[in-house]
């Protein structure tokens, strides 16, 4: 934020110190900070201007499929967590509650962790027959779990925004599709978009959603070999529709509970964004959900005012790109490029004297850190296409370091070794919370990840841990 | 929500029973509910699509100001709250605390009511020089204030949604010039895209924002003659920067305090919306805020497909108004019409066989109630223009409801009369809170609005309480 202090440079390379980099990057790059209120982080602009491109961009997908944005309070009864009982179970230990002297003789108040008990409170009102379903909610909104983990900017903190969708369907099989189409738009959007490439597939019984049916996750590999959860989309089948009284009257003129989901991003995207492009010269946005795509450094303008004139008129001919044109006197162009760098504005355009002779500008690509000389007037049509280029190349980098990560192993003696070479495995296992528990205790902190729509064959296979019959396939390794 | 029971109209009429009325448009609309959360609400996708039309192009509007947007935490530590004793003062009674065992030996932490405090911490941190300023930043959230008294449905309630900027400048100049061009862009988005007059001006010293030096306020005038506070711009002084240590280098190399302001719209606005331009066929949308401009009903569709595919064809011309093709099968055309009047979509399109034949369709407009018929290949311009004759006519019609009811008075027992007439009182009065005190007092719940920019002549004018020289002209009125 500071425009007075030198900017300082990372003082730490990715390869070095991955976690001190990753938080170098977030404070100098400006894209977050702690808060003095312990736990709880400030999204500064840049970070949220990318939280405002993720919500813009997918509110487009989710309005396509009929889904509607609405608001639900934040204060959620104590007796309303308890109706679903694996629900209350799963988020009692970090829910945070109101003062009992606020809610004076009213029952106790907790701060929304997720919203499921509040929304399907109104849904049991709002849902009366056949012609209400599918019914497609979603909101945007803050949601508080007090970790008591120390806060990592992103990854985990106290509060974090998010989106939570929450549909009903009248029939088991339309909830089941949608569920998995929900996970299946995460997969593409974010790597379409933030060119971060994903592992789809269910979580296993002991991984699911406290409440849920089947867990749908997102899984994104990080360069130190640890999976970040990116997005889930749980099916509820009908646990809470009976929990809450959600009930329509059918063509057939019975009484029936409908099926649900809830499905969820929230703001570690942008932690998984930072730990993806980032380099040692700071962050890497991609072009599509930056929201300056490109800054202006004019050179030597003090000197020679048509370089300043020329910049001025390349920033309106550029004006859907939201560029920024950078007229500071009291820095160097060589601070400015640093600065910008840090900051990871995707395209930079220099401009000086010389250039201007030849009408010529040199474009930088903070990715690749690349130049290209380019003809003034053919600007628009250059940009336009390496910007889809950078998008493009972003996320091919990304998907080689992710399949550089895959592995397959089908003993835990390999698994062992492939998890310390830096691989994320595909293993064959029971469907077991006992064998899990055991996988996480032998292999300290190995946790199953998601198991992939595409399965590989199965027959003879053994889990690697009970012997027994394997169930399935079933990424597993560290994550955040 | 509801697409199974019966559309039910209001059982009141405006002029009947203001408060009853609102209360069945808000809910009958679909607009809002009132939670099983005692005074917290739900917004229900059209209220909700509101406020992203509010948040969209309010957001354009400040962008093009230099501010930005960001997020600080939800909580805010007391400490923080006492630093500024006025401030503390006037949010102390509404603030709703954490359960001392969620925050443990940790400071008592507030759900907050408003985040000067929070994000001046960060500015402490941010800003350190003549080069950081001005610093513009804005944060669209939640926040909450304990009230007591019953709910209304975007009038009142625990919780509610608003966007609150917060900037900091090196001069006093240059802090109330802006403080003042927030308010006035407030009256201009308002008047533009919700098409409700406003009156803008200064509170008194006693209505002012606890902490402020000067709050300007733009101020609605609903029918019921009760005036709607519908955005606030405070100019802080200095008074924050003293309290949090906010310090900053002049180009002069001196340490200086700088200046600051805050200012605020809310979810009241929606409830602004519906008193000013719904009717006793319930909610009128103001086209620009809109979400879907247009409904098209194809009438006896099922006898004859082309009408359909007539339809169809209408809803992709006009996409870019969003428009909603109600297809059912289960309900008459007269029951649409209905169901889309009390949601307040402002053109209807009908278009029949007969229709069909002349090629021709008719238009039906949410405000006038009146018809229109036009050729289907004209479609495009007509509605282009209707929707900018119709905001224009929404905005005309109720300024003139609102310049019906601006009076002046020049002494109490006049004062009284108009206030009975229904009329909201420009007078003249003493600087002082004790004047303020008995005004409430003597006519039950009267109080001042503000200050006009442009002051009617005060010379020999005196004060109608105390009967001192006056200070001012001052609005006075009942008040949501």
């Amino acid at each position: 934020m500071s425009k007075s202090k030198n900017q300082e440079g990372l003082s730490v390379k990715k390869e070095e110190d991955f976690s001190e980099w990753y938080n170098q990057v977030c404070l100098k790059a400006g894209l977050a900070e702690y808060s003095t209120v312990k736990g709880c982080m400030v999204i500064k602009p840049l970070g949220y201007s990318i939280w405002e491109n993720i919500q813009k961009n997918f509110n487009k997908i989710i309005k396509s499929m009929g889904v509607r944005n609405a608001y639900f309070p934040l204060f959620i009864p104590e007796s309303f967590f308890k109706k679903e009982a694996t629900h209350a179970e799963g988020f009692t230990p970090e829910v945070a509650w109101l003062d009992k002297e606020v809610t004076g003789g009213e029952e106790k108040l907790a701060v929304r962790p997720t919203s499921e008990t509040i929304m399907y409170d109104s849904y049991s009102r709002w849902i009366r027959s056949h012609r209400d379903l599918p019914l497609r909610i979603n909101q945007w909104c803050n949601v508080v779990r007090w970790e008591t983990k120390a806060t990592r900017l992103f990854l985990r903190s106290r509060e974090f925004l998010w989106q939570e969708g929450h549909c009903v369907y009248a029939t088991a099989g339309e909830c089941v599709k949608e569920t998995i189409e929900y996970a299946k738009r995460y997969k593409k959007f974010i790597e379409e978009f933030l060119g971060i490439p994903i592992l789809i597939g269910a979580k296993t019984d002991k991984e699911k959603f406290s409440g849920a049916e089947t867990t749908y996750s997102v899984e994104a590999i990080m360069p130190d070999s640890k999976a970040l959860q990116a997005g889930t989309s749980h099916d509820l089948g009908n646990n809470f529709a009976k929990a809450f009284g959600i009930q329509f009257e059918d063509k057939d003129k019975k009484l029936k509970y409908p099926f649900q989901n809830s499905w969820g991003i929230s703001t570690r995207l942008i932690g998984a964004l930072v730990m993806t492009h980032a380099d040692d010269k700071g962050l890497v946005i991609p072009p599509k959900i930056a929201d300056e795509k490109i800054v202006v450094v004019p050179i030597r303008f003090e000197q020679d005012k048509k370089v300043l004139v020329k910049s001025r008129e390349i920033v309106k001919r550029l004006s859907k790109y939201n560029p920024i044109l950078d007229e500071r006197l009291e820095v160097t162009p060589g601070y400015k490029f640093n600065e910008w760098e840090l900051k990871g504005v995707p395209v930079r355009i220099e401009i000086g004297p010389k250039d201007l002779e030849k009408k010529e500008c040199i474009l930088f690509f903070r990715d690749s850190l690349e130049k290209k000389v380019v003809k003034i007037k053919d600007l628009e049509k250059v940009v336009s296409q390496e910007l889809i280029f950078m998008q493009k190349r972003m996320f091919e980098k990304a998907k080689k370091v992710l399949e550089s990560k895959l592995d397959t192993a089908e003993s835990l003696e390999e698994l062992n070794k492939k998890i310390k070479q830096g691989k994320i495995v595909l293993v064959p296992l029971e469907n077991s919370k006992e064998v899990e528990d055991i996988l996480k205790d032998k292999l300290e902190g190995v946790k199953t990840l998601n198991r992939p729509f595409k399965q590989p064959n199965l027959i003879n296979k053994k889990c690697i841990i009970s012997g027994k019959s394997a169930a399935y396939w079933v990424y597993v390794g560290r994550s955040y």
